[in-house]
C-alpha cells in the first residue's frame, strides 16, 4: 500500500480513482498517523473521537462541520481541527473532497458506530 | 496561538501574512503534531530527522526534494512523505508555498543544525 519511492501523491489523481461516498482512502502515512481522502455528500452521523483530534482539509466543494455549539464551514484550501471528544457531524450539500489526518485506525464514526462505520482502505 | 473556535484556517490567507523564506509558521495542531506552512526559494541544507517522517504538501510553486538516491518533484496538490532517517534537501527554483506535518518540536534542519536552524513560530 506504500507508493513507490520518489513518486509524489497527486491528490486530484487519487480522487479520480474512486467514487464511493463517505469511504476514507489512505494515501500516505506519517509515523503512526494516516493521511486519508474521502468524497462526501449529504449528512453523516453525529459522533466523537474520544482519543484524538481530527483534521479536515477541504480540497473541493464545501464542508459544514456541525458542532454542538455552532457550525464551521470550510471552503477549498481551508482546514479545521475537531478537538478530541467534541461531538461533530459533517455535512456537504454538494459533493466535496477532503483530506483527513488522524492516527491510524481511527474509525470514521467514532463512538457512534452504526451502518456507516467503515475502516479506511488503502488507495495505491 | 490557537485560532478562535469554529474559525477555519484559510491557507491562502495565512500565507499572505508573512514573506520570510524558510521560516515555518504553525497554523494548527493535531494532538502532538503540528501543521505548519512555509515559503521556500532556493536551496536548503541536506539534513535528516532521525525520529520522524516528514510530510510535504505543495500549495503553490514547485518543490524538488533531493534524496540521496534521486529527486522527487512536487507540483501544487501533491504530497510526499520523507521517511525518518532519510537525508533530504528541499530546493525551490521559484517561490513555493508548502504545508508541513510532523511532531511538534521537529526542527527544520534536523541533524544538520547551522545558521538556517529556526524553530517554528505560531501564526494566528
Amino acid at each position: 500500500m506504500t507508493a513507490a519511492p520518489h513518486v509524489p501523491v497527486n491528490l486530484a489523481d487519487r480522487l479520480s480513482r474512486f467514487s464511493d461516498l463517505w469511504s476514507q482512502k489512505t494515501v500516505a502515512g506519517v509515523n503512526d498517523y494516516e493521511v486519508k481522502i474521502a468524497k462526501l455528500k449529504g449528512e453523516f452521523v453525529w459522533h466523537r473521537h474520544e482519543d484524538t483530534d481530527e483534521l479536515f482539509l477541504v480540497i473541493s466543494g464545501r464542508l459544514t462541520i456541525r458542532l454542538r455549539d455552532g457550525d464551521v464551514v470550510l471552503e477549498p484550501g481551508e482546514l479545521f481541527v475537531v478537538p478530541r471528544g467534541a461531538e461533530h457531524c459533517p455535512v456537504a450539500d454538494e459533493e466535496t473532497a477532503i483530506l483527513l489526518l488522524e492516527p491510524a485506525g481511527t474509525l470514521n464514526t467514532g463512538d457512534a458506530g452504526g451502518p456507516l462505520t467503515k475502516a479506511a482502505e488503502p488507495l495505491d
